[in-house]
């Protein structure tokens, strides 16, 4: 069986990222979608618990079909770790840009210097979400804007509910 | 009437950004400036109401031919809503280097999907400001280096005043 | 009245090229499409002629509204020579990635060191045309592909009827 | 069963492209290794047949685990169609750095266009070969330079053969 | 004498760093290791007087053919204002991605114009640290994992002393 | 002696060339301009004898101080191979942008792989020559635009002398 793992912060998860769910799903057996939990980082937009919920809630609406082979789990410290402790083969990350390019081929080597036996695997995001980045759509969210044309109607759900009196970015 | 805006945080506006705001104002009738004002951002090198005088007057010293179709004003909350606000159709963006290039290229697509009516047009800095950031100035002000070249003499004037003992980056 | 000028070589007009052509008609008040003709370069797919008419009919049809404002008009030589002739304080060009960011800025500051009168002005791809190239397009029409997800009607149809047994690229 | 195309050139297979298919097949139960042939396209370094060899000699010398699994074979035209042809569901390619990643991105979005159902999956490159280009080496060859650090020695074998008085680049 | 000055923060020190320091000291007779301090910067990973310490040691272990031509030394301030102080004619930076080259150029550039008679010259890192990042090294040392594939054995021996109840990033 | 060796085509040499030269002459004793002769490429703007002329004659007139060092000569073969014939121990290239990096970094870290010996250094080149483009340039002489902003008048005085009705790009 090839399992994949797909680690981000998904705070929160675009469709950009369900677009990468969704083909990753297609060429592994099954794909472990790893929550960055970062305790020292301020300010994420949703909390973990409400973030997995999130995620579990749109993978099962939007991907009904492949939601069976799809586990969505927290974690904390390196992602090579996370990918051992759940006998990944494979790491996968979406592709959106130049920018996010060089990060990710940094990060694929040092991994890859890790965990040899742990490949990196790369998804370009669909062109119609190429666009798309969390900390954009948080920073729409924070000023009140309309984050439905960006995220699955479950993530929309919770960002609507935030408390518009809370300190902003 | 053609409108533009040309948002950004102007912390301090440079000889670069003049750059664009005079080409800017050759194809448009009327310019708006709008500066980011962000309560929850620590450490502006000048407050509100300093950069707004100084890209005042900078612009009515600079620029005097054009002075006259050129608005400053402050804002908060999404660049698309304040675009709305002055009903500008275009919005102005300078652009220097490839790392500069990806990060608009994103944002005038989100502000696309939240504002179709608003088209993002991108001017080339001249060559030779294309070096010019406003951050690398700011770390420059702050150990006391000489900005003179790389900001107008209004930015230039009040940049100097600047307590040395306050606290650095 | 503003004047501007998009050149290219239009080999062949693209969804890509009409999204930038419409979004510089509505900035500036007369827009020139200048072909350019280039007598030494081997294997244009569609010969001068036709490719002036493919433009005409596709921006005729495409954007009904504008086309009066529009001109469509062959060239040779340098495009700073052309602007001129036309009077053009403008040089439109459409971008799409990070490779055509280099090459187009670098055209962008020779050009201004040759005519400093006419400033190049950038209109970011529609993302939905993000990844059109005249190249590629050209490949897929000379091996027999459907080239209709990615070009006009009216040069579609002239690309269906190429002769499937001249040379290859 | 998961079946997947790596059409490339190879003129020659490197280590790095090499290193790509190990990678490949750990993913997918069978990788095709599409041989681009371009009858108008001059001077590729090695004929058809002869790369086609040194290739299956080359995974068969250094893959040996996995040499059952990885299928040769030539085809001119459309990736998508030779991919279709195979019944590929992913079609891969390394990715070696920016000016790979923006040209692949297009191409990648464009046979999304053509073929949705065979969707483009990237490899990074392996480190130590991220600077071998095949170009590169062709030239190396060409002018009598030692081929053997860059290529497997199946390929160096074929690369030394050459006639060092045949016409060069 | 040709002096250079080689500044960072090099928080740690990494062998990308190192393989700099030995490649810029065969060009140069002279060769300053400037250690930044940023006494508003919360959290090093490695306090200066440590950094410095295991900077030399590291350079007096793996380099000592070049060692007494190498000095070390803590600075604050504008890096053009170290570099003269210390005489220097060049400036010395390594190179490793796309991401690095713009935010160096843009640097190198206002140092530039800050002070003409100091002139930046790059060295391409070694393609083996090609991917080595100070931030990426200090996150693998806060999660406890093994940070001696990329640092010189005298950083890794500090590193592997820090205590792990600290807080984390 | 530190001996460099500044490989191009130099066809044309132009001032951001030349900016390069200057800059290394100050850094190595003795440095070396090789020019690339490619028998099997059409199409130099000026043949070998009259591009090797007039570099010299640019580097007497525009560094009169340095000339004494530099030496101007001819290749064929691998830049490598030319490098190990001088002795030099760096090889010298000029950065422009991103573009250029990438295709340096790659022939960089191939020159490395094939002779160790010989380190590739870097010189960004000066703000105002960072859009020049010899390609350009050539293009520019063509159609018989005023190529004197971009070359030494040594260089701009042979192009002026082309006849115009020689055949074109």
């Amino acid at each position: 069986m090839k399992l994949a793992v797909y680690p981000g912060s998904f705070d929160p998860l675009t469709l950009g990222h369900l677009d990468v769910v969704r083909r990753a799903a297609a060429v592994f057996d099954h794909l472990v979608l790893g929550v960055l939990v970062n305790p020292h980082k301020n300010g994420p937009l949703l909390p973990t618990d409400e973030r997995l919920a999130a995620i579990r809630e749109a993978v099962d609406a939007e991907l009904p079909g492949l939601a069976g082979r799809i586990e969505v789990a927290a974690f904390e410290g390196l992602t090579v770790d996370f990918c051992r402790a759940h006998g990944a083969t494979a790491l996968v990350r979406g592709l959106r840009a130049v920018s996010d390019f060089e990060a990710e081929l940094q990060m694929a080597h040092m991994n890859r210097a890790l965990a040899p036996e742990v490949d990196t695997v790369f998804f370009p995001t669909a062109v119609e979400y190429a666009y798309l980045s969390s900390t954009l759509v948080k920073e729409i969210a924070r000023f009140g804007g309309d984050v439905r044309p960006f995220v699955p109607p479950a993530v929309a759900a919770r960002l609507g509910r935030r408390d518009p009196e809370a300190p902003r970015l």
